[in-house]
């Protein structure tokens, strides 16, 4: 008993020297936690809209399933939507303009053009990959189209100026496919992602129509401006611009806000580039044996 | 209220939109949706098995705790899986000779000899890595055993002609381990695989025997064959061989199906091949400083 | 009927076809199932952590929302944790001279010290990071954080010498992030993940503060020795030392128990190393056009 | 093993001869049970209207937690509803004239008369029970009140003509309270039931305002018309009529289509009346002693 | 803080002598809580009967939904029920003679049968009440159906000796509809409950065919024999005796073993009788106004 | 479409006209719903109660089932019984002299006390009806027992002077058993309880000790005293003292403040008392037949 007390004790003076160390800290000690973007639910509209935009093939998220009309779901996901929305607006470097119901608004009109960029999506994905048997195969198996299908509803909320939300939708995306496309990224149509896994495109980048990446592939920054406190500066281009019909093969890196790859170039695996290629280029690896 | 109704307006129109978007679309119109392959039913199917072959180390899945015996859950999965083919088939290529219940009696068969693999699989990892402290370690922790024990699975139902199932369970392995082998591979008894992240391996591969392979390696596709129309031709060899005793290490690539990495080889990390290479050699890569 | 009766039967012959290569199979049969370790279990102890931790950005694992305040969260911790603690000892190599209740005790003790480390690694990503636009983001959304918060609760428990739970953490922050960080690996304060799909750091790793790590690197082993029966030795140092201030760009491969890369040193990606590197050192990996 | 086949075998004999016994059977064989209303999904239903109408006293039912406003609720009510008046119809004695859709409008415009009648029901049983120390009380713990708020409910739907839902619904209220209301009884404001256990009101039944009814009393049938085949003639009136003002206490039973019992009576408990009773009157049962 | 720990205190006080309350006891101390029958899964396998009995009537129990067929549905509930009768064993007050699966054997023959005799009560309810517009009606609303389908199941059981269990499954019925037949009592054919609230019928209780009894109705025991230490002689006749067609009105109370009501007797309401009744009696009750 | 807005429009009129019906309403129009007393949740403390005083017979509510030890659990109640007390205080009477704290610390030290009771009517319940087996049957089926086993706790409560959290629970036993034991009352030790459907006992009542009630007893109130504005007078003595050793048979009626029966009567079924009855007198009913 003695000693049931003794870790009793223990575990409250615990507790005090977590909460203290709580009091010293950096962040905005947000008390009320209703103010702060519930990442789970976040998921859950993701998964919603989804849904919506391809019915058939996924699934409502958990607590939505009685909600039976297209109608009502989008509704449903339209006031879930603003209140996270609301919630993301106490962490954006600068006040909104607009209502979170004004955002809503807007983004929602732009749901018809997302499923028709999608389904220029599927069709690079089916033509692209010999092993795809149909078009419903990569709707329903292929991670590369499940982080595009989720990228392309986040790019629009960004473009809006939504801080956080988006970030959290492509995070989701990431950790369920390994493929990391930044909300800010540009990407045009048909665009082809395969095995995916350990891709990374940056925030400012700019990849342009019939692009092909294979996994492991980073579209980032080479190295990043630092301002006179040493901390890197925000908000500038640091990405590289991918042309039109480009393919990336597996593991290759591209690096730098001025690195441009012309139109139809190919890039092979394992590459490392730091400067622009011109249109119609191959650039590849070369190997040595011992 | 004037708000109100211009939101509802705006989203009924949505949805408008995006059914007509539909319509438009070039999938199957599949109304019924009771005849596509339900992707979270077949994830439980496979969690099923994974607990059928290894009891004490794998739960059941969500909705078959009350299932008591081992011959009760067998025909648990015997009659989900073949509900579950039978969605399937409306997806592949060619029409199918057996009924869902003929494959299922076969596949059901093979089970042993599946557990068995597995056995020689825990065994490799075991002595493979300096970290393994006891085999069931290898069970319980290693993402390289649990999508192996996937792929097991999933490659007699590949081989057996199931479209779309099989590729549906390797990639919940992927999604779960970053690890993506594609069902239709052939892979030799005692496979290891340590940390795995980003390893791909194609349709075609072959490997050998008591071969161990490292993270972010690539067995890939060098490049498509196009027909006439430019679209990739399917089910031709694409993918490398890999003889016995092989060891590839991290971030090695290995492109096209007339590689072959003969018996007794060692790839080093970060390699780049796309031609065969005789048995008993080294490939390393050579490293230079600035 | 017939058919049903042999699919019945064939059912049972491949039950008891799986029973008998259990009872050949190496592993002790464990017919008592209490005490294997629990992953879910052991999952859900992790995430209450992250809870305890950072009350308003993580949530409590099911089950434990109406737990109230932080004392009964860490109390329910607490006996969770000892009983898992428990089931590990039956996989440890070496018998433990101390109970699981005492080392929760000591366990507990460290979490104020853990915290501390964590939110030096939140400043580190956020000043690192021109995507990050406030603290509060990198909690809420950076895979690179949320592996390190459960890397640096794992760890203290590696270093209280508890067999099989640390591992059983870092592989559910490997399975949800790519970033697979082994338990015994030392790392330094201001530790900064980006992106982070790929990455390996091993066991016997070290890491000085304020380092960078970028996706896809691996601190790896290079060859590992064998003994007489030609299985890998285990229990000694195998993989780098990395010193203070380091950058190790993206799928960089440093590998060696005697690589020791010195401070301020800039590796960059793709490059591949295998011996030491000089303090204030610039690795980099040349680029041919063909 | 030879016993396991015969508990099988004995298994499959059986189910065969229960759908043997099911093909002889009386009930219409309907083999798609979409057309069957849902009990669990009525009982969904009127727990959510109990939530729109006293939004912070009834919770909503599961599954239905996050619709965030009043009109989605009622909305999604709406159509929920539909549904079931759907399957329902197949099992009303004549053809329905209106739809579903048409039946729920005019049900959705008597909501608020409902609520009216109910808030009078709260002060009613506020005022009449000398433990209620608030109205608030009333809504959270009286069992009276939540079998009237049901009765209420569903007796909009049966004047509407629909079968089987209000039944459903005020059989919920049976189960949750012992209080067994007819959905077809026509109950004035201001209606008081206390403890309830026991209470059975026949469909035929009409109570006049500010009556009040203690437990195990009966307002039945006092025997039943039978037609030409010895079965009971249905749809005639078969049980009593209570006036204004009247109190009855608890065991009473009333009986028959033709007994009145007048305004401002008082009917003693364990009573047994199967005549009529003038206004005004007391009417007690007198006990002996040996 | 100081008022923290003296609650703490005083919590693991009370839970000390909880224990020790628990330790003078004079139950039998079962610290291993596997062998109490556990009245939830009991509650599960009754659901599951009656969705065995009519399919498309009544829900699988929660957890059994993705059991496919019947012939899996009845596996099911035989190894379920036959775990259940295991633990009951240890309760009983003789040793049985037969294994739980000889139990199970023998009760799962009587199925048909079971469904049969409710076929015919379905038939008694429909013809019987007035307000039934259809038998599926019955099925779906009636609790006194309900309670006959339970009771008719766990009659079974009781005949085969099987302790508690069949008390459990009774008691769930009478939590649901409040009418309390005990399993031990013999119903003949074509059995008519209507409201059914209240009653209860004894274990020694026989009743013939066609008989209609209505809420409130007692079948009960007059007075115990005592044995010579004052307690209740167990196992001997102490409830009635009813004859065929018989009609019981609300609230009649029929008291002792060797009371019997010969056929075609109609009992009146609130009747109290404890004598037997000639055949083709009427027993009423008269009322006395004031 | 102009169909569907019809729908919309009349839904969201109708809402307006909800909410415009509770702003007319007479109850405290609270906003912020934290503070009601939150039902669902005052039954799980009440089953944790449960299951902390029997720990193998009752199973902790849902969403506690990983507190490990009995001190957590009562720990886990202890805080959100006390949450539950705090919202209660709103809806009492007079305003409360002592914290929900202190209130908590006086109610956990009466557990014991409440268990040694509870096990005296086990005894009473096993030793009083001859179809009880063995003393776990009466812990694990009798409705009697859990109707009185959450009496006892709420009791304690009401002593306390807690507003509506007592009233919660033993509605709750009442909704379960349909026995409704006014947690007012006052009950001696040895109670027995048989059946018990319909049984109401009111507020002001005592109970002697070993006190034997059946179905359909009410002990209750004979008629209220009214104030000048015509209300009942609150707070006074309105139900019978009942003696030692007193038998009620069922469906009998006892009213009024001043009635009392003496030590060792017995009261026969259906009788009806509203004077005082001397100790050792037997009333009973007697039946006339036509």
């Amino acid at each position: 008993m003695e000693k049931f007390y003794k870790s009793i004790e223990s575990i409250a003076n615990t507790v005090g020297e977590l909460e203290s160390v709580n009091e010293s800290c950096f962040l905005k000690n947000n008390r009320d936690n209703t103010l702060i973007p519930d990442r789970k639910e976040v998921i859950k509209v993701i998964k919603d809209l989804q849904s919506l935009l391809f019915p058939n093939y996924f699934k409502h998220s958990e607590g939505s399933e009685n909600v039976l009309s297209q109608t009502e779901l989008l509704l449903n996901i339209y006031s879930r939507l603003s209140v996270q929305i609301k919630g993301a607006y106490a962490f954006g470097g600068t006040p909104m303009s607009k209502t979170p119901e004004e955002i809503c608004d807007t983004f929602v009109k732009k749901l018809p053009y997302v499923k028709e960029m999608l389904i220029k999506d599927i069709e690079a994905l089916y033509e692209g990959d010999p092993a795809a048997k149909c078009r419903e195969e990569v709707l329903i198996c292929y991670p590369g189209f499940y982080a595009i299908s989720i990228y392309r509803v986040a790019h629009e909320l960004y473009i809006l100026g939504v801080p956080l939300i988006p970030r959290i939708m492509t995070e989701f995306a990431h950790e369920k496919t390994g493929i990391d496309i930044h909300a800010g990224a540009t990407v045009g149509e048909y665009f082809f992602i395969d095995h995916g896994t350990g891709i990374v495109i940056g925030e400012t980048t700019t990849i342009g129509r019939h692009v092909k990446i294979y996994q492991g592939v980073t579209l980032g920054a080479k190295s990043f401006e630092v301002d006179e406190n040493g901390n890197p500066v925000k908000n500038i281009k640091r990405h590289p611009d991918i042309g039109n019909n480009v393919v990336i093969y597996a593991n290759a890196t591209i690096l730098g806000g001025n690195t441009k790859i012309g139109d139809n170039c190919i890039i092979g695996g394992n590459t490392w580039l730091t400067h622009s290629v011109e249109a119609g280029s191959t650039i590849y690896y070369s190997e040595k044996n011992k």
